[in-house]
């Protein structure tokens, strides 16, 4: 029986549930390396309807289906579908329900997901809806964080861009089932807003204080577009970015949901702290929890 | 042993050999949806060339290849091929007839199906060659009418625009085997070519009359491109439109190759009448059938 | 044990590498066909990396993996990436081994494939980097000639652009492993770089002696950017036009690396010279055998 038919929000599941899919998800590690063989998807088909570029996740999505003997089939480029004829995204969900035992959607507009789910005949993953929710997302941040320093008495610092980053932003509501303590570092124009600190524990510090405190750091990219002008911007960014240099006492893992452009200098990257290529890696497992969760 | 080599155009079935394939897809029917498994193309690769965009078509020939066992490879897009190096389609047809066990091929040049299975060392299906044939829609429109409401004794009304539609013509041209009676319902401009009725039995009516009487309702898009102006398309247009009002007292089943734009009101989805999402699902079982009637 | 980990450049491989790919290409043949089926690479994924555009080569990559028994996750256009986004290729390439078994990429950057075998954690298979390599084209061009006339006292005619084919250049270092006696046939502005002509033996000629005493003519496309104006271009790509008339006496085979556009009459085609489409089909199970070196 599976414990949820569709997976929208990150909302809609409860520790049990999360929890349930982190062990879950561990029992695919060796299968999603290719260490081990599995065909428990054959003859199952999943549908990527990605009417928004995406690399790592839908890549990852395909990976985890084949892995385990399933096939996928591609929307393709939007403006290369039906949709560019005026299509409804009802009657595209609706048709291509028909032609797969899965959905896996990442649309532009917030709600599409759920929407999709509405009219759609077989399951709905939701692979982010705009400024709305990317749960696959924040279920492989925690099992990356589970796996490598475990969930329990956790003190997690989150930099970058606080304000609009809808990955911390879901990943701060999960974590809240764990307990957490969540060390808030960014500029202040991209503080997080206060109504998502009403579960859990606070509190901003400086970079600094948070590499030599936190057992995770998660970056997350500062985006140009928030500033006025490109030296405001620099200048923000430039100081809160994680170094080599910064690390040489630090035990802390950082994380990062990638693409990173400058955010973690490249000198970081051969340090044991540096983790975020294997949290990428996680994705696979963790969508095979998912999928056969949602097809089985 | 294989009824055709290629499937290129629905005149060259004979009934005997349409009713071949309907037969033959009711046997795919279970697997399409997935409630059972096959693996009778595994091992086959089918080549998708898609010179122009299509999602259903496409998306169906992909799940019902997959769910039988067998690959598919795709061209991708044009602008991305050797095409836009100056290839003729001869030479790419020649090149990808060595990678695969079957090419469906959509082109924009009327006759372009025809002439790759010249040149094709395997089995060519045509999947649309611009105002040419598309028989797969074809056969699949005929196994929605068996299955729903039987070829016999059939009365359809084709609506919208059956002067450019290539799906309703192809569609007359088949009926004309089962002795279908027709109702034409179109707005003056649009009418059909009187050439295409030389066989079977034609009568104009508006939709008032068709909802009464048919037993099908075929709609079909009303393009804009075919009016003078925006305003003389949407009073056409407008006068063309089923809505769930009409269809109180009617128990005609409505069909729609899709995309749908406005032809069709959204309340109609719900009744039963409306048989349009299954049509677009039998596409999969009736591409089974034709993928194995030229493949094995 | 596999002879080579990555196969980035044909440069890196030995004589005795080079016939081991191509006899065990020869036991893939039949499979390539599809006259036999093997799962000899079942569960294994293979990640297609172009951030160029490639019919060929990629269908090719594909068609040999599928009918392996693998399956193949794709990169996607390269504006709907991570790289949109300013993701270095060093994060691309390490996320996406993540993924799967194998990398192939094929960038325009010269050094780039070399670059990603560094940084990646599974075998990288260059498909060809800007004016750089494309070892898998020389080892089907070897196996083609291999196959039709050996490679024994082989003869071979290179005709037209000697200059900057990156296939002509590396096809003639790997020849040198052979003993090949090797014609150029060139115009003057596209003559063979001195620096290629250290290893074997070379002597320039002109198209009618190639004609007659070579037993492969390999002809390749001559640029139209080469040349300051189109009138002289046309002038001199006609006199290196090979027709059905030119080869009336003639028993030498006709390789072309593909896609031509004007360099091989149509005429051509039917003769049994002619051998290029089944050079483009060799392809198959010489990635064959490339893919199970590295894999297993």
């Amino acid at each position: 029986m599976s414990r949820f038919r569709h997976l929208i929000s990150i909302d809609d599941l409860e520790r049990d549930d999360i929890e349930h899919i982190l062990s879950k998800a561990d029992s695919f590690v060796e299968i999603a390396r290719g260490e081990k063989s599995s065909g428990i998807l054959e003859g199952k088909i999943l549908a990527n309807l990605f009417f928004e570029p995406s690399t790592r996740t839908r890549m990852s999505f395909e990976s985890a289906m084949k892995r385990l003997g399933g096939e996928v089939i591609n929307l393709g480029s939007v403006e290369a579908s039906s949709i560019a004829k005026g299509e409804s995204l009802a009657d595209t969900v609706r048709v291509v329900s028909g032609y797969a035992d899965c959905i896996v959607i990442r649309h532009y507009r917030e709600g599409s997901a759920r929407f999709a789910s509405v009219v759609s005949e077989v399951p709905v993953i939701n692979a982010g809806d705009g400024a709305g929710q990317h749960p696959t997302q924040t279920l492989l941040d925690l099992y990356t964080i589970k796996k490598e320093v475990g969930l329990k008495n956790l003190r997690i610092a989150l930099v970058g861009d606080l304000k609009y980053s809808r990955t911390v932003h879901s990943l701060i509501k999960a974590l809240a089932h764990f307990g957490a303590e969540m060390l808030l570092v960014s500029p202040e124009a991209l503080k997080l807003p206060d109504e998502l600190k009403e579960n859990g524990s606070f509190a901003e510090c400086d970079l600094e204080y948070a590499v030599e405190n936190a057992d995770v750091i998660y970056v997350t990219r500062i985006q140009k577009e928030r500033f006025p002008d490109e030296e405001e911007y620099r200048k923000v960014a430039g100081s809160y970015r994680i170094t080599a240099e910064m690390l040489k006492n630090s035990s802390a893992v950082i994380m990062h949901p990638l693409p990173r452009v400058d955010e973690i200098s490249y000198d970081v990257d051969s340090l044991p702290n540096a983790i975020y290529f294997r949290q990428a890696f996680y994705g696979v497992p963790v969508r095979m929890a998912i999928l056969t969760e949602v097809m089985l």
